[in-house]
């Protein structure tokens, strides 16, 4: 197929973003202007906050043309986002999306990157409004903006955590760090075709996230993007606390215990720093915990207590399932560092200084 | 000082992230997090409603890392949205940054990109509140989001004009295209820095466009990032109409003149798809045009009449000082085509398609 479309050089930016325009559709919801002028234009819910959020995916470090679909990768440029709206307990409105594509690149690339783009922004009521297309001399590059608006009263910010707070977790940990694994193998099998699913398009945690925030239940809340041991650290720097995760309790499905095994890794790593699994972690009270424990099951939501929140002097640690109790480094990806084999990997967002 | 620099790769994201929240300062003006949590928590006015724009600039598409230094980068990528927001005759807030680096490039450079950035955006009362951190395996990419915000009653889009109203443009045209040309001879000299400054860091008529808003005179606007012709064939698209440019009456000065003839080239051309002016195009009836050029000297802004809004049917046209009128091509740039060797080059934005 991509031998028979034309090129993006060989259409010309205008009739590339006409075809672009026809599938994103008109810009409804909220959006009075959207592709056809110098900006969006948009109307903001009274009394409500803004929510404001960008992802960059890069190819050769967040993703390889071999290995994600333009369909998937649309997809999830949404997905990574909507889950740091989700993680504020926002709900998601617009969004902005700047394209580098190299010349060479097929037409139907950028259209099916498109529809996957409007497939998960119809699960979200999601529209993209605006945008910028470029050239690039070198590799695809996707930046996505999302905008979320929030109640005054029902923002969760990574502060807020206390000693005594219990953590929880929605959903499993590891699937996408043992997606990656079979990924890397190149040979997925049909069992792990849902690891990899998982990895290429995870599902954001939009309707939990607004359930936690609407409950008023929660401390802190953030989204695992890098890895629970990372994104624990930069609550617990936000919240200026200490934690304690008990290693039994990772809710880590047999499926990446397996994948893990057969490869001499250690599960644990993948659930604690494989990162991509884009769940919740959640801060609240013991009983708030037990109630939005309890609130998430009934909303067909797993989610169980992974650990506590201690006080800042006892530092981050883990509790082995022997019972030995070690610091548990952030670790997680550095996109500076030596990783450049890494197909996918969290765009490592700025948030990590204190909240003004 | 390159050389004493460490790069991006030896000092790690979290290091950096930690120097650039330092240069971006504090959130401030109706920002409740910046950097610091998954998304950024804004306070927008009320009873406004919200613009949003986005420009990417590319390595060697847009510019290069030769001549245009990281500080007037920074400016720059500000400018060039802040030009958008002026366009709708909005108030600029908030700017989220995705930067795609390069491993070895100095962080010295990033440091100074967030200078230039810092300055532009106290100019205007902007600041970045959060952003994206990505290393790139090829060239420097920067992708700016900038919100604004416009009272819906003083919103100006591009469509809106009516045949019979006159064209306005402010400033001059064709310094930036001059400056490029200068830039492309490697020979700056004393008197052509003028031209170079225009072309590098762009002065976007932020207060300008408002004043125009305000004054609720104009019909339809669009800033001049393409080419006056590129961007008026926008408008009038919009619009549904069609105009007639008189080229003696273009705002064509000496310096672009006199750069132009040196190199055999047609001065117009300059100012007709030279592009990167960033100046505003502004269609009203002609009682509320002689009152826009009288508020806008009063403003010690220069802004003169150079053509007159048509039919549709009578398409696109110039009359050049000789009197003969031919069509007007867009013309403008396009970056998938063969223009390979331009340093800088609006990123063009989407926005061509009618409003919804």
């Amino acid at each position: 197929m991509e031998g028979q479309s034309p090129r993006v050089r060989d259409i010309g930016e205008f009739k590339l973003i006409d075809r672009i325009a026809r599938i994103a559709g008109p810009p409804g919801r909220g959006a009075l202007i959207g592709i056809g002028d110098d900006t969006a234009l948009l109307e903001p819910s009274e009394g409500r906050l803004l929510l404001a959020t960008c992802d960059v995916q890069v190819e050769g470090v967040h993703f390889l043309r071999e290995v994600i679909s333009p369909r998937q990768l649309g997809r999830r440029a949404l997905a990574i986002n909507l889950s740091d709206i989700a993680s504020m307990g926002g709900i998601p409105r617009w969004a902005i999306l700047s394209l580098v594509l190299p010349p060479d690149l097929p037409v139907s690339w950028v259209e099916e990157f498109y529809t996957g783009l409007r497939e998960e922004g119809e699960q979200f009521e999601v529209p993209v409004v605006g945008g910028n297309l470029s050239r690039s001399p070198g590799p695809l590059v996707v930046d996505l903006t999302l905008l979320g608006e929030v109640e005054p009263e029902l923002v969760v910010e990574r502060r807020g955590a206390s000693p005594g707070d219990l953590l929880i977790v929605t959903g499993e940990l590891g699937l996408a760090g043992a997606g990656l694994l079979v990924l890397q193998d190149r040979r997925p099998s049909g069992d792990e075709g849902e690891l990899v699913q998982a990895f290429l398009t995870p599902r954001p945690r939009v309707q939990e996230g607004r359930l936690i925030a609407t409950s008023r239940l929660a401390r802190a809340m953030i989204d695992l993007s890098d890895g629970l041991a990372s994104d624990l650290h930069r609550l617990c720097q936000a919240s200026g606390v200490g934690a304690r995760i008990e290693a039994v309790r990772l809710p880590l499905p047999e499926a990446v215990r397996q994948t893990a095994q057969e490869r001499g890794i250690d599960p644990l790593e993948l659930a604690l720093f494989g990162g991509e699994d884009y769940e919740l972690l959640v801060a609240a009270s013991p009983e708030a915990a037990s109630s939005l424990v309890r609130l998430l099951a009934d909303a067909g939501v797993p989610a169980r207590v992974v650990g506590e929140v201690r006080p800042q002097n006892e530092g981050i640690s883990l509790v082995f399932p022997d019972g030995t109790v070690r610091p548990l480094p952030p670790a997680g990806w550095d996109h500076f560092a030596a990783r450049e084999d890494i197909p996918g990997g969290g765009g490592r967002r700025w948030q990590t200084g204190s909240s003004a």
